[in-house]
Order: structure tokens, then sequence, then C-alpha cells
């Protein structure tokens, strides 16, 4: 059965998360006129993604969208930096995640993809910031879906299901595409098609990535140019 | 308070349904080279449509979208006028809902309003329905919103409510586009703002529209240049 649509991951597939917040933190850092490893607390901000969405995928927490979760760990980590700002200001900066930067090949890959195929985000981002982010940078998106749409987090199998689902079309007839592992296996547990994209500096330069074995996902790409080449689009 | 985003109803809003589904039923009809009244059957198609969602709406249906009921009403028609024909043919003709052609103004009144506010659709229409149709129309969206996002049809104030919410901004920074008193009237009610299209030849040369009275809505434009213009976009 043919591919008919793709689904991607947005935070470290598609933009450059870790530089960007990098970015934004530091330019935070010169206009409030403090200090901090901002670097650092990129990190430690990013961290707590996973946990604060466990809170949600285990019933702990009823749905909140990832602007909340991201803000409330945002919060505790600007005060053990010791560093004080008003709403407004955290609010803005909370929304460093809504203006990331897509990698190089982002926006030339996906226009090509499109031309083949129904592209969506498939994110644990919420609605607005996918929209905000694809509106700054130009990611020429056919529709914007999101955990926010099914009220589960990725990997939750809804989220897979709830995408083939919307888009009318069977489970096998849409690919997830993604830089991490675990999002793909979940959705090939979930019936998709699955294509893996190296992004070896989405952790910094301090990390190393090692890609998959070869023949783990059906397709694995080392940026979304030549995803394209191998998907004759 | 200021206008940040602008959703808009699609069928006859963006969309002449009614010269597209008709020109739909006469190719099929030449195909299958059957004969029948193809222009009231697009009327009677499109007259089935407020009654089928009002089930939903009622609680009568559970939640259904709308290209199935767009299908149960099409295989009474397609009965009724004695015409018979397979199940692959209805589902490809059930599908000229989603191969809908654009008013003259519309793709490139919403390319100038898409460089100021967020642009989304807020249609009846299901998700699927929408991606196809921007994706051949080349109607740039920034997202893709409708009912059954919120598995609640217009004009249930969940709709307009639900798609402030999504989008992160307020009920009076969205503003509702539309051809329709009607839904305008009850995104009013909602607390979103109101801009009135004017479409007369939504229903075919046999029906005459009013215009509102000024007044009546905060805009009343005569299509989407004239709306862009309006609104300095």
């Amino acid at each position: 059965m043919s591919i008919r649509a793709l689904a991607f991951d947005v935070f470290g597939t598609v933009v450059d998360w870790r530089a960007s917040v990098i970015a934004q933190l530091e330019a935070f850092g010169r206009i409030s006129n403090v200090t901090a490893d901002w670097a650092r607390m990129a990190d430690d901000w990013r961290a707590g993604y996973v946990p604060s969405m466990e809170r949600v995928r285990s019933g702990e927490l009823p749905w909140t969208r990832l602007d909340d979760l991201h803000r409330a760990r945002l919060v505790e980590l600007l005060a053990g930096a010791g560093v004080t700002a008003a709403d407004p200001e955290i609010d803005h900066l909370n929304r460093a995640w809504h203006r990331l930067d897509p990698w190089p090949d982002s926006v030339e890959g996906l226009t090509r993809l499109k031309r083949r195929f129904t592209i969506t985000t498939l994110s644990n981002g919420n609605v607005s910031l996918l929209t905000n982010m694809a509106k700054r940078a130009g990611l020429p998106w056919d529709c914007v879906l999101s955990a926010e749409i099914f009220h589960h987090y990725k990997p939750d199998r809804e989220t897979y299901l709830g995408t083939a689902d919307i888009l009318d079309v069977a489970p096998e007839e849409l690919m997830m595409v993604a830089a991490h592992p675990s999002d793909l296996r979940a959705a090939r547990e979930a019936g998709l098609r699955t294509a893996f994209v190296f992004r070896p500096a989405e952790y910094g330069p301090d990390r190393t990535l090692n890609r998959p074995a070869d023949g783990e996902f059906e397709f694995i790409a080392n940026d979304f140019l030549d995803l394209a080449d191998q998907l004759g689009a």
C-alpha cells in the first residue's frame, strides 16, 4: 500500500530547539541585565519535557497544553537561577518555543515533500505554538495536528491512530518522520510506517548521537532533502 | 482590543460549492452514461446539510463527520433519481466536496490577509476534506480547524470558543468571516468579532441574496480583496 501522508515530529526533527532557545535566553539576559548559564538552562528546560508530559499521560494531571507545562518549568528554573522576571516577560520568554528556527534543509525539503504527499505536524507542541512557529519560519504544512487535538501526548497510541483517522488514511498509508527512535517505534507499533531523519546536532556539540542500524526503520535519511530524494519527491 | 486571527467559514464563503458540485455531478453522469437534473441534485444535496447536522447537534446521532453525512444523503439522492453506482464511484463522487473551486478573489485575498493575521478555517467540513481542498486549490491557511476538532457543529458555541482557545487568543481578538448571517450571529453571541462577505452567486442565478444592513456586522465586504483593504492587509 502506498504512502499518502507524512506526519512530522517537530522539536529536533524540523527545528533546532536548542540553539534557538539558548539564543532567546541570552537575549532575555542582555535585556534584563542578568547572567546565568543559559545553555544549561535550555537543556534543563528541555529535560523537564518528558517528566511533565508523563504527569499528564499517567492521569496525575488533567489535559494540560505544552505551553503551560513549559511555563511551570521555566518559573522553577528562573527561581533556581535567582532570576526575577515579571509575568509578561516570562510569557514572552516561554513563547521562545513558538520562535524556533528550522534546520537549514527543512523549508526546502518540506516544500518538495508537500508536492507529493499531505504533510502535517504531529507534535506534542500545542496548536498555537505550531501555528505561530510555521508562520514565522515559513513551514508549509498542509495542516497542523498536535497532541492537543487528541488530548494525548506522544508516544500514546491515540496520537498516531488519531492522525490517520483525521486525515482519513489507513495507518499503513501514513508515515511518521522523526529524529527520535522512541517516537518511531511507538508509531510503528500503531501500524504507521517510519522514516528516521538524523539530526546529530540536536543536543549540542557535547553529546554524540548514533545513527540507528540499517533496517531498523523503513527509511533513514540525513535530512529532508535526502528523504525527498528517497521518496521520489 | 486588536484583531489577531481570522476564522473563515468555507462552503460558500471561500469556495463556490454549487458550481463545483454541479460540474462534478455532470462529469459523473457523462462517465456513467446516466442523465439526471444535476443542478437540482446539487441543491438537494446541500439542502440535506443542515438537517443532517441537526441530528448530530441534537444528540440523535453520535459525532459523525461531514463526509459521512454527505455520503448518506448522496446515496438517497442517487436512489431517488434511479441512478445506480458502485461504492468506489460513490466514494469518489462524495469527495466532490473536497474538490471545490475557490471564488476568483479567494487565494489572493487570503494571501494578503495572512500577512497580517493568523488565518484558519472554521468549517463544518471535516479536517481531511478541508486539507484536501486547500492542497488542490492553493488556499494558504495557517492551520485547519473544523467542527471535527471540537465534535460540535456550527453554530454551536463550542466551535467559536474552541477556536479562540486553541489559537490562544481572546474571543474578542478573533474575527469570524462568513457569507452567512446565522454563522456570524452565533459567533458574535460567543464574543467573536464579525465580517460578512457578500457572495450573491452562492445559490445560483435563480436565488437573490440581499446584503445585510449597514452596521449589522463590524465589517461588510464585497470579497476578500475588499476585506483586506478594509483591514489594512
